[in-house]
């Protein structure tokens, strides 16, 4: 590809702020693709929606202490930043900024406080780095994914947050595979008055049917198969449910059968 | 006073909005002194604290119910919006504009959800008009006030936030009369990564020593007398510790038992 775009690689909040208020000042409206890098065409998919919106594009890619319970993989989460950029410059028009922070929860230590007893912290609180501001969207970070990762969906919606406070964006794009994610963070826009637009990006599907993840890089083979029965079972219940079977129990119950057959684990299945 | 300034009333969230945005366009920078109204001399301090730091200054009146429990006093909280006005145009310089909503945490009801069982919520949740996402600073929200009211501190972060986010301001002031208020207004600016400068101002006190509070309206004059050995108690105190008084039990002690014997009631009193 001719002249790829050299995105500008930002790794200091201030100076993120920075390059975001001249844009404004130059009247350039700004899209925020956050994401955790090992980007899969999933992020790319979110991209390309972000550039149908905005003059410019930041993608940050910080993998976030603060959504991890200190007993799951933060230490083990997949990356490659050059990888990374890499499938950035072969996006049709690039983009402009990567916000790469090393650590947005360390503040110098000035005010290090120690976590609460008796309260179940993030790898954050973990650190003592004396950060203790949480938000909380205390009734749809309930149930779904928030029962069995209670801490996951405040993680989220605070780092959302600051990447909104440091980035400034018109448009910021999620993708949809995260639907309860997708949901709060709507949510929580609407209640705490952000002046940004959420749009919701669908799921993007590898030719098996799997849903794009960054994790799927840990899935062995024989797991990975396993792994297709939920998509093959949601495709069926979805299928079904056009067909005019419409109890909930029933397709519920008939995608939880076909994954624990494939030797799958489950936490939830929900249909309403 | 020749010309005092008419400041602008702006009661919808998104025409304050494009007030702001279309001032920083100009280059100008913008001072929010929030306030729940029935302005007195303490308020005015503000205002002229922000004035020493911006070229506009954006005076919030709104009685957040977000802060108050079902059982507190947000019915016989006092107001008088037009004399607040006559106030505001007699300080030199003004303010120009008084931002002052009808609900912020009315969203048309498209979303509503209702209050959690088990949970004690706010005025808000209360209401059920569907907000839900509230800001925690999870260790400064503890002890003192935060005791004997605990759903108060997140209602002030949540709408100090709110506030942040529609006006857009550079600097904001608060009165050091709420103390555990402006330190957690603090620490959620820095948690949060906020571009605003926060600003404590000292307390003002009446010519009697009692430090002026919207709610004193509500005193008798005994109960004024009672209230008085508040602030004698902790001058008499701080006088002590900078004598060389250095016992923090024996100066809380002299505090209480002065406020106990004037037939006050005491959620806390500390000496750290």
């Amino acid at each position: 590809m001719a002249n790829p775009k050299e995105p500008e690689i930002i790794t200091d909040k201030n100076q993120m702020r920075e390059w975001s208020r001249s844009m404004r000042a130059q009247g350039k409206t700004i899209g925020l693709v956050p994401t955790m890098g090992y980007l899969h065409q999933g992020h790319i998919s979110l991209i390309k929606e972000a550039h149908k919106h905005t003059h410019l594009i930041v993608v940050s890619i910080y993998i976030n202490p603060g959504q991890f319970s200190p007993s799951e993989d933060l230490s083990t989460y997949p990356s490659d930043f050059q990888g990374d950029i890499d499938k950035l410059l072969a996006i049709p028009g690039g983009v402009d900024v990567v916000f790469h922070p090393y650590n947005l929860y360390d503040y110098g230590n000035i005010n290090g406080v120690e976590p609460i007893e008796g309260t179940s912290g993030s790898c954050v609180e973990e650190r003592q780095l004396g950060h203790e501001t949480w938000i909380r969207v205390e009734k749809l970070e309930r149930g779904m994914c928030g029962k069995s990762r209670p801490i996951f969906f405040r993680g989220v919606a605070t780092i959302v947050t600051k990447l909104f406070n440091i980035v400034d964006p018109d448009v910021a794009v999620f993708g949809k595979k995260d639907y309860q994610q997708w949901r709060i963070i709507r949510r929580m826009v609407r209640d705490l008055d952000f002046a940004i637009t959420v749009i919701g990006s669908e799921i993007v599907r590898d030719a098996d049917g799997l849903a794009m993840s960054s994790r799927n890089v840990h899935l062995s083979p024989e797991e990975r198969e396993k792994a297709l029965s939920i998509s093959r079972s949601l495709s069926r219940v979805k299928l079904n449910a056009q067909n005019g079977q419409i109890s909930c129990k029933e397709l519920r119950n008939s995608v939880t059968q076909e994954i624990l057959e494939a030797g799958g684990k489950i936490d939830y299945a929900e249909v309403n």
